[in-house]
């Protein structure tokens, strides 16, 4: 770590939301930021690339004296702008992404665009942690988690998780209680259901509008969802593997094609 | 299983692209087939969803007597409406996406619409299959794969993999040499080094063309890069809990903030 560490900025719900303002000022305080974060929301873009259009990047003054570029592409895209041209030469001590405003625990890590800037960055080898605040107003109070910002960063500074790793950071929304702590957790095994509404357009073409419900049938007390619904902050370390190493063995015992072939 | 049956076909190089024609040759072969797939090329889409956006969904006769539905959203997308919508009440014996123009091994998994599908049907507790053929081609050589496609397919409407995951098969690219197996393996850990080309547009304005070269520092030979490279199809079980099991307790064990707050 330099003596001032090198922090860079990103998020999905664009380069003006309170999330990221939020962020940007808990980080001023740690070290030098880059901003590098789309131009318009990007939520639910997951780990998403832009493949077959170009990127635009821009630099803006939004931030005054802090260094940002907005950037026509994805989460994902920012990270990779920002470490192989942005930031050229220069190794981010530590990648930050949000404050997402809305949760991104249990499955929802998989469609999060918070957090697959952080998974990037883990790709990279570099510390990452996406934060996301459970509360999905535009203008949520951030008031009670800043310090938690903080302390959590600065304990990344200090102990880099191992390399691959990306913490994905979820907050309890402001209540009338405090926050009890941190928790380090495993994912929950949950689900959306989604209901597709059917509607017709002003020419009577039909489309449809997601929603969806969060269905946990994992009742656990080592899970994200457990810790947030009793007031913890939860933490879960996130690999890129996707492997599911336990079904190695099964699908080599049970497969017949294996051994046809 | 039913007597028949039912086999959902999405991808994510859209409804008229070669691969997903292949993949509904073999499936019209095993079962009642519905597709459900992308108007448009959703490549690199990974895990996306559509939010704060409408969705179309059009019935099609390009497939003939085949349902087929095109929908404008992502791979995640098609199989969320496919599931709670086109074929609410039935529930499908399998899903396939497929079949991928590109290599989807290694850490791609994560960037790729096709495996996004397949791991979407996984979070329903459907088993599932995510095609790629390494040619990148827009009109690649399916003809050595066919069969595969079909054997693997019957192998796991046999042997459904364990609920919630989602198998990443990848094929050598057509060569003289005949393909040696399947492998059952783990991701290699490898990934993506972009470059940037800067160009400016008539306007004056800058844009940026991102693209990529793969690099495999893992050497191991259970890995889907070892099969490939040595002309094995590889199969990938992929989960999608993405927590760093490994780092749960080095975390507890080394961060002071979780014993100070």
């Amino acid at each position: 770590m330099n003596a001032k560490p090198l922090i860079l900025v990103t998020n999905d719900d664009g380069i003006t939301s309170f999330g990221i303002r939020t962020l940007i000022e808990v980080m001023k305080e740690l070290g030098e930021v880059v901003v590098v974060a789309p131009d318009s929301p990007q939520s639910g873009m997951g780990h998403a690339i832009t493949i077959g259009y170009p990127l635009r990047l821009d630099e803006t003054d939004i931030y005054g004296e802090i260094k940002a570029y907005e950037c026509s592409g994805t989460p994902a895209d920012c990270v990779k702008l920002a470490k192989n041209y942005v930031l050229r030469g220069r190794t981010p001590d530590l990648v930050v992404s949000g404050i997402n405003h809305g949760s991104n625990s249990s499955t929802s890590v998989l469609y999060s665009g918070t957090m697959s800037a952080a998974i990037e960055a883990a790709i990279e080898g570099l510390p990452a942690i996406g934060f996301s605040l459970c509360d999905y107003k535009p203008r949520p109070d951030f008031s009670h988690i800043k310090e938690y910002v903080k302390k959590i960063s600065l304990q990344v500074l200090k102990n880099n998780p191992p390399v691959g790793v990306a913490l994905n950071v979820n907050f309890p929304i402001k209540s009338a209680n405090t926050i009890k702590g941190i928790k380090i957790c495993r994912q929950a095994i949950a689900k959306w259901h989604e209901n597709f509404e059917e509607r017709h357009d002003p020419n009577g073409r039909r489309y449809f509008w997601m929603s969806g419900i969060f269905i946990n049938t994992d009742n656990a007390e080592d899970t994200d969802e457990w810790a947030l619904n009793n007031n913890y902050i939860s933490i879960v370390p996130c690999a890129y593997d996707m492997t599911a190493h336990y079904a190695l063995g099964l699908l080599n015992r049970d497969w017949e094609i294996l051994k046809s072939l």
